[in-house]
């Protein structure tokens, strides 16, 4: 480390340059704020450069894949689809220089101060950064910690590996494995199991937990599976994982007690998310760290430090961009005196496999396991005109409404078009919209978005193509 | 007319069984009503089989076909796409027989009894139904007329045709018009114009009158149109349309008060839904027409007759399923003593282009004539991230919000994904959201939902992707 020359006072600094980093750092330009923005790396984080970007790139290239027998059959004659990763990985490379570009630009329109350097806090008022042989300090009102975090291996993985791929490895990877063992239990594996089977892979995917999916989506996101060949195994523990010239080799005992022994050519998993704040300094002063590391924050991002915040991955809860994303701005807002708060209840869980998952609020597990009195409404896709025309029949929409109340508790879709409702979903769900307010309205003909008004109609057993048998059946079930 | 053999007493006769129609009839089986429904042609109606879902057959194939060029970019190895029109006309025939046996099925389920012949009322409580020899007489209690619309060609259009296309006439046609003319303003002839144009028709779209497309989303439109060289001319008078064995020509002055004769290889229009009432005999008794023929309803679809009702094109307003859906279910649970209304004030708007349009809501040109004092924030999808993951950046999103209490008026979207968001822009207009509402939820990460956000974000100048200029721009221009 270089002797310090400068210090000069910022209004905020923000450490990191993710999404929750560089949305704080623009929604508080746009309060008025001075804002000094420090990035080791590129703008945009893991998210936009490794991530959650180059990873739906895979899965829009494997959605777009699966479509070619559906078009040839509608008539457009086009030849069997044969995937160029070389190209991908070129595109890819394109769209995120093209993002990264689009935040640069945005941090320069905001008068952003832009640092590429490592941060620092010296004390609690008080930040160094380093870059190259320079380091320069710089005095603070507000910080923003959105450091992100690193994916490491799970226990039990060899440290020396090649076939192995941890988290957005994968997507440098220029050849498509004959055969992809999937490690895991996150969203990630399940669209990379889906994404790989249609690059031509096989695809063994071993799960190390359950998934928390409402039971009726899990089952057809399995059943989609089953379809495409994907052999999924439920791990009850790991033996060992063993790393060749020509593969990689898991033992492991399964859920039913059975020792079993899998071989791929290349292992996947997205790894643990482990917070970066080593080098920060952060435990120089009160900044209050929760057991696993991340930091302690209130529904503002304030941490136990009052003039210093952390958003996304430093905090606790689950390792996404949406949530860096709301946090960031909440932070700034709240710095710049706004009356706010970050509220994760209704946090759309979003998978991009093929059919896509989005699913917000109550499970019908958790439900139960709540003791609520509660309906169930479900509508399956093969029975939606739209996706007949699409050939996206593939699906099911389920409804937990409140049974008293009738207050809508939870939206699961499993299905085509489900990231795009899943906004209605979110929308419905936070502003506590009853059945009616569903019912009510006018939705699209023909379109998906009507599955959503049959399954919501289902609570009381009157979808219009559901057959009235199944509907008898549910009046049944449905009372808790 | 042969006559009448038996007199049988039914709870609800209906009249037609398209949406409007069979839905009604299975909401009302739902309720416990005997159901009795005369259909003269197939269940399901011109929508089912003839338009809406032919239609949109159509509309996907153009979006699959455009989506080639970028499926080649990411690396997926596919030839160029060549339409084999044989085999979308067979598909068509697939997917609504399918789609009409779902509806047989669904009847049949709901122990409703469907007779196949033609209805006339012989007096207000009863109707002779004639099917082939036989002409039976129903006593009801209540009647639904859903008898639906003809479309029948515009004024100076010839009688004798072979290549003026009327309406779902187009998706007969065994051949790609080398030049296709297009006449009209509905939404049917700009989807159509960029269904042709994406299978290789040269096409000229003539507007006879303005689209009512809040300017921002026309202004995108007409540029996409553009880019694809569809030539779009505002007519201000038509002179004459004259078919040869080779074509069709059209003279017209356009707005510019310029004569112009257009030469095309085929022409297609709407034409003007007439209300299917002639045969029906409804002028017996005290069902009151409106001027233009429909039947006058009041919000729970009652005719002035008070045991008859009218549902869909029969009666005033838009010619659209979704309409005659809502309808529907509205007259079957008014006739089962619900208190229930139909409301249409936030019918969405959707036009199934390459992008699609979906609109719910006031336009800005609607906010100045009402002289409200409002904002408006808009975003574009070149700067949403997952629109440039999958090259779909062509859109934008527009809202309109009150200015002083923050409800949001409008919603208008062009763009992939229009028509799946659109439940999204109906629900927060029907729950009366404000801004607050729609600025404190999660939005996925990446989607295209979080454009809406952006967009509602841009009221304020707060879009986090759109450039701080435009913004300050906007913030000006946004005050009325």
């Amino acid at each position: 480390m270089v002797v310090g020359e400068i210090t000069e006072e910022r209004d905020l600094v923000i450490i990191g340059g993710g999404p929750g980093g560089y949305t704080a750092a623009i929604r508080a330009a746009q309060l008025g704020l001075q804002v000094t923005l420090v990035e080791e790396g590129d703008l945009g984080g893991v998210c936009l450069n490794r991530g959650c970007i180059p990873s739906k790139i895979w899965t829009h290239t494997s959605k777009k894949i699966s479509e070619v027998p559906q078009m040839q059959e509608m008539g457009i004659g086009v030849s069997e689809p044969e995937l160029d990763l070389d190209k991908l990985l070129t595109y890819k490379t394109k769209i995120t220089e093209q993002l990264r570009t689009g935040v640069e630009s945005l941090c320069q329109g905001n008068k952003i101060e832009v640092l590429q350097g490592k941060a620092t806090f010296t004390k609690e008022d008080r930040i160094g950064v380093e870059y190259g042989h320079q380091f320069d300090t710089y005095i603070f009102k507000h910080a923003i910690i959105a450091t992100g975090s690193t994916a490491v291996l799970p226990e039990g993985f060899p440290k020396a590996r090649s076939r192995i791929l941890l988290s957005h490895e994968l997507f440098d990877l220029n050849e498509v494995p004959d055969h992809l063992l999937i490690y895991g239990h996150d969203y990630l594996v399940y669209e990379m199991a889906s994404t790989y089977q249609s690059f031509g892979s096989k695809v063994t995917l071993i799960q190390d937990e359950e998934l928390d999916l409402d039971q009726a989506i899990e089952k057809e996101l399995k059943r989609s599976f089953k379809k495409k060949k994907i052999k999924v195994i439920q791990q009850d523990s790991l033996q060992s994982i063993e790393e060749t010239d020509e593969g990689v080799t898991i033992q492991l005992t399964d859920q039913k007690g059975k020792v079993q022994s899998i071989e791929g050519t290349h292992l996947f998993t997205s790894g643990n998310p482990i917070p970066n704040l080593d080098s920060l300094g952060i435990n120089r002063f009160g900044v209050e760290q929760a057991e696993s590391g991340q930091i302690v924050v209130d529904h503002t991002m304030k941490s136990t430090a009052s003039n210093i915040y952390a958003v996304g991955d430093v905090t606790e809860g689950p390792s996404l961009a949406v949530k860096a994303i709301k946090q960031g701005k909440v932070a700034a807002e709240a710095i710049a005196g706004e009356n706010v708060e970050a509220d994760l209840t209704f946090l759309p869980t979003i998978i991009h496999t093929c059919p896509p998952v989005a699913s917000v609020g109550l499970t019908e597990q958790e439900a139960k396991e709540n003791e609520l009195e509660y309906l169930v409404g479900q509508f399956n896709l093969n029975a939606n005109g739209y996706a007949k025309v699409t050939g996206k029949t593939d699906g099911t929409i389920k409804v937990i409404s409140d049974a008293k109340t009738e207050i809508i508790l939870g939206i699961h879709m499993i299905g085509e078009g489900a990231v795009e409702l899943s906004s209605t979903f979110v929308q419905l769900l936070e502003m506590a919209a009853k059945v009616e307010d569903i019912r009510f309205p006018l939705f699209a003909h023909p379109s998906t978005n009507e599955g959503l008004l049959e399954a919501v109609e289902a609570l009381t057993g009157q979808a219009i193509h559901n057959p009235p048998q199944k509907e008898q059946t549910k009046i049944k079930e449905r009372s808790f």
